[in-house]
């Protein structure tokens, strides 16, 4: 999301260009390594909509075992990163009684974490990584480090959902033991166009395959171009869900079914602009 | 423990030899580099009893403001592993039920843990290390690799403990969830030698220092060498109970008193055995 974060202005250039990869590679270096810069300025170029196509990233299409996915926005996303502190001491020799375990703090994080989705019937929420301090078998671990990622269609209940993460965290901390919270990144939920939504699904349903609305749950750059111009996004089946995973498939049915969508879409939202004239 | 379990026979020299530091270094070549590898056979000289010094490694004394720890014996342990499955899956796609989050089903088994020590007072149960599998911030956790640490100074209330274990980690698995758990190492409780341990309670009282009868919880040279000839510890204070670890501090009056009560204690012993004479 990077060029498309350039493109609308999300960041600018300097930042595109100075971020790195594991191995201290710039972008803008990398670029010029395999050619890829542009001559024009990001963004010179003006469309008048956007639609992308894209696996689902979710198991919602084969669950539900249909063909097409209308995307009618993008959820909104909260990133934190949560640190337990506790005292490390040794396994065999610390009363349980004057133990502050920092593990054992967490995983009731973990657990509340859970619960707030489980509140909200839309949202998600995950801890995807935890790290102990000092990892080690026989010590108490002394401090953990963990992340939180809320995620919901409406910027409202995202809210609420954060001032329930506040509220537990609050909960859980004790005068010895404490949890802090940090904001490492938010973005606020995107509803797609409606004549773009309304093209898309046109689109499938003259090509007779079956669709499922939906939100994505993952960012795409149509979060961020749907801040510039009309957008809207395809989605199709993926193996079990998976992506960002080797295991990742989708199979050549349901890419061409994807394909055929976005080029009815096109005409679709053309035909729409052509009775507005 | 590796010197004193080649002395008693619990490892061979062939086990002690092949050890390997984290550099790939093997015990045997190390004892040449620094010349400590001596000419007798070990366990040639035999000793009438042993006593050892050690600090408490815990905060018994500190928190009973005792001088000298009168260890009555180790505490039995028994590690494990357990690896927790899950399935991976975008954070932002998967919907609440239908994930299989291995740091949630992780998460209940530490406090699981947890509450096996609350149900032996006095046990001790503990979750040092944590691995989370992919440990990524969007992905929901497809596995987790977790240690578990079970003591206590009766081997009947570790069967038990043990038995818990089990039936907890039946409870919390789930058709499509699995807990595997695996035994890592396991050492019996020691009871010391009710003469040596009598030689130590009157060595430091003899000293006029306040003394507290407890339980080593770490392992110990002495509860190898138990195995073969009479023997005792001595404890005294560190710092917040806090060992191997940098910040890991014992006074030079709590040494001195140590030193004081182990050499009362040799003499103290060594007055029983011409008594017997």
């Amino acid at each position: 999301m990077l060029g498309s974060g350039v493109h609308v202005g999300v960041f600018d250039r300097a930042f595109a260009d100075s971020r790195q990869s594991p191995d201290g590679a710039y972008f803008a270096q990398a670029l010029d390594t395999i050619g890829y810069r542009g001559k024009l300025k990001a963004g010179t170029i003006k469309f008048r909509a956007m639609f992308e196509l894209h696996i689902e990233q979710g198991p919602l299409l084969e669950t539900e075992a249909r063909t097409i996915g209308v995307v009618l926005g993008v959820q909104g996303m909260r990133w934190y990163d949560a640190t337990v502190t506790g005292r490390e001491g040794h396994s065999g020799s610390t009363p349980m009684k004057q133990r502050k375990d920092a593990l054992v703090m967490a995983s009731r994080l973990v657990l509340a974490v859970n619960e707030i989705a489980a509140r909200h019937p839309q949202g998600f929420a995950t801890v995807g990584s935890l790290h102990v301090v000092p990892n080690s078998r026989n010590v108490i671990p002394g401090s953990v480090q963990l992340s939180i990622d809320l995620r919901h269609s409406s910027d409202s209940e995202l809210d609420a959902m954060e001032r329930e993460l506040a509220t537990t965290t609050a909960k859980l901390a004790t005068e010895s033991q404490d949890i802090k919270l940090f904001e490492v990144w938010r973005n606020p939920a995107v509803a797609f166009d409606g004549a773009c939504v309304g093209a898309v699904r046109r689109a499938a349903e003259a090509a007779g395959y079956s669709t499922l609305d939906l939100y994505s749950g993952a960012g795409h750059d149509a979060a961020y171009v749907a801040r510039t111009v009309p957008t809207a996004m395809i989605f199709v089946s993926c193996l079990n869900g998976l992506s960002h995973n080797e295991a990742e498939s989708a199979t050549k049915g349901d890419c061409a079914a994807g394909a055929q969508t976005l080029l009815n879409a096109v005409f679709e939202y053309d035909r729409g602009l052509q009775q507005e004239c």
